[in-house]
């Protein structure tokens, strides 16, 4: 197993929940990780989960990061057909050196098109290998599964801090007015944005008092006129704004196309901060702005409980389906409705070649008709996601967070020269 | 009692301890609170505590902003004497008015300068009154005590994030490096980017790597050698910056004096975004910033169980030291070791004439030779603040905050012109 792409508060929840499955059955002899995600497989960098404590194992379920090092590197036959196919050589090579039969891959987008990639040359060279994937992205925009591990953590971490941020500049807002904008991740779909309309709990009032999505173009005419309506009425406002919104000729608001860097691209200065000095320039009310950047995404500190527990069970249901002769495919979330109203959660699977590749962005009708909030149907579908607190142990009063010993698999292969 | 100068996580608990403690003596027949700091006492404009439901008191105590509101309005004898002595006239009648004989007042250091004046004038014009100051600033830059409410709470968030951060960047680091710089508030006082330390465990490798304090000039050159070095070694570099942090002639590095904004002053660009762009251009190594603004010192989920219970241990000790007779003091915390070396709280009395306008700044030696890092003794200071945590009630995977119903005291005065 390798963990891919940017890390979350979950994905080692789910890692847990593979070592946690493999272990169960006999057929598995040994669980080994690749570190750094495909790069580790690739040099034959693979760990040995024989060699971790038994009390790392549960530590891993609420201990934020990529646990086994992650990457961004892509088998591309698009872009580089030479280097991706001496690639699946060696990745073959390290399978059959190692007498790998079950890979299980998790990530987002591009994880899962590797997966599909892998599990298609495995067929054509006859090598009897179980490829599945496990969903992980933040951002939410896989298809086939009803939302991604690593979401409902992100949502409960930043509609929370949109609360505090309101209750803060709230207070400190008199008749001169105040607005504040906190940036959230999501370059091209906005569902982290979207997710902190949860704040509002239903009042109109509460805040965020805009939403701004990569998937509406923004007008900034109609946006500061919103803005200046919302002051008048309550003395603040609080803006989420998804880093990638973009005009309507569609360039992202964050680029500074005025201003190079070293490297003769334009900065990138971010939404917020081009919109708080939009703000303070144009409608002459104080702005301030928040960038969670990374800290989004891996504050475990305040977990969704029902994130966790998915991606712990889609962890355990990877190695299930892997042993039940399954493979090219992605282990899927899927919500049912309990009489009581309360939701059901289960996993599936779902063909690989329907998800890798295809982007799944916020439906227009689950945005309000002036684009400034995501609407009943959005909110029907997210909370339920950030349901449940993780009682994380602590010592001196921080996390206590676990770390692999990462005890090396002995090497049978030359050692990689990387063409 | 009234509520000044920005929120923090903890300064409602002050709150609530006064309100309880008030509610114990029949002395004290109405709890009166200012909305808005001293404008909502100048205004008239007074809350009756009466009007509270029994669930809020208790509320308050976890949620955070200030719930009466709060202002940065300064009766400023030194800027402007004559809105000064009017503003002094007013606040004298509002008190006569409604038979005010305590004035508790929540706040930083222009704070207790306000309480100060506010005691003396008392004393002038004969109108037996007792002023008690609690501190409150997540600055921690006030004399005469331990520590202030508010900045235990500020840096157990901020240490936790530096922590997750830390997992999230280590476990995307390549050969080729990453760096990711976040900044803290504290435009003069470096306390809270200090705080970040004990994310370190005291293990060197441990993020953060570098922090950088305003206290300490910062030298470019040996600031990108020290990052430079970090990534040889660890792969990745986390550097806490504080947000005014200064160069060697004094000029804020936060500050882009290159750029003009709408009222023609300097850009305000972030300390962090231009130390991002700066190690990006100089060493080629990829970096991100991350800018926690508001966001840290609300941080109610994340509080610091010593630092709440220290606030309302403030509020508490101040009715009892007006009833006491005292004024002109400010409450202060004491901390004393007991023999197995846990640190015992209690709080005591400081002048105000001592502590009003000082300016309480992080130690140099309390900081490493190089200048990067606070050294032990800052650790061994730091370190009791932030241990416990506060079990937040919630609602649907939402922190249950409660707001203040608001019941205003009926006016007996004419409205406020302001002069």
């Amino acid at each position: 197993m390798a963990q891919s792409g940017g890390p979350t508060a979950v994905i080692n929840a789910s890692l847990a929940g593979v070592v946690q499955e493999a272990r169960r059955h006999r057929a598995i002899q040994e669980v080994y990780g690749g570190a750094n995600g495909i790069l580790g497989v690739l040099a034959e960098d693979l760990i040995d989960f024989n060699g971790e404590s038994l009390e790392t194992l549960p530590g891993l379920r609420h201990t934020p990061g990529a646990a086994l090092g992650t990457c961004r590197y892509k088998i591309d036959f698009k872009k580089n057909p030479g280097q991706a196919a001496q690639d699946m050589d060696r990745l073959f090579q390290v399978f059959q050196a190692h007498d790998i039969r079950h890979f299980i891959y998790l990530g987002g987008n591009d994880s899962q098109d590797t997966s599909l990639k892998v599990h298609q040359e495995a067929l054509g060279r006859g090598w009897q290998l179980r490829v599945i994937g496990v969903p992980k992205t933040i951002d939410n925009d896989l298809a086939g599964t009803d939302n991604c591990p690593g979401y409902g953590s992100v949502i409960k971490f930043n509609a929370t801090t949109v609360m505090e941020i309101g209750l803060d500049v709230g207070s400190m807002a008199t008749e001169e007015g105040a607005c504040c904008l906190v940036e959230a991740m999501g370059r091209r779909a906005g569902w982290i944005a979207a997710g902190t309309v949860l704040a509002k709990r239903g009042q109109p009032a509460n805040p965020p008092h805009i939403i701004l999505l990569p998937e509406v173009a923004l007008d900034e005419e109609k946006f500061l006129r919103k803005v200046q309506e919302t002051v008048a009425a309550l003395k603040y406002c609080v803006v989420v704004v998804g880093e990638g919104v973009r005009d309507a000729a569609g360039q992202e608001v964050g680029v500074d196309l005025s201003r190079l860097d070293a490297f003769g691209h334009p900065v990138l200065a971010g939404a917020a901060q081009r919109l708080q000095d939009l703000v303070q320039n144009q409608l002459r009310i104080k702005a301030r702005s928040v960038m969670l950047g990374y800290a989004q995404r891996v504050a475990a500190h305040w977990a969704s409980r029902t994130d966790v527990d998915n991606a712990f069970a889609c962890g355990r249901a990877a190695v299930r389906a892997a042993l039940h002769g399954h493979s090219g495919q992605m282990v899927r979330i899927e919500r049912a409705l309990a009489p009581d109203g309360s939701v059901k959660w289960s996993t599936g699977l779902a063909p690989l070649a329907d998800i890798a590749n295809v982007e799944h962005l916020v439906p227009r009708d689950w945005i309000s008709e002036d684009g400034f909030l995501p609407n009943e149907r959005f909110v029907e579908y997210a909370r339920p996601l950030i349901e449940g607190e993780v009682k994380i142990p602590t010592e001196a009063g921080l996390p206590r967070y676990v770390t692999l010993a990462k005890r090396k698999v002995g090497r049978k292969l030359a050692p990689l020269s990387r063409g």
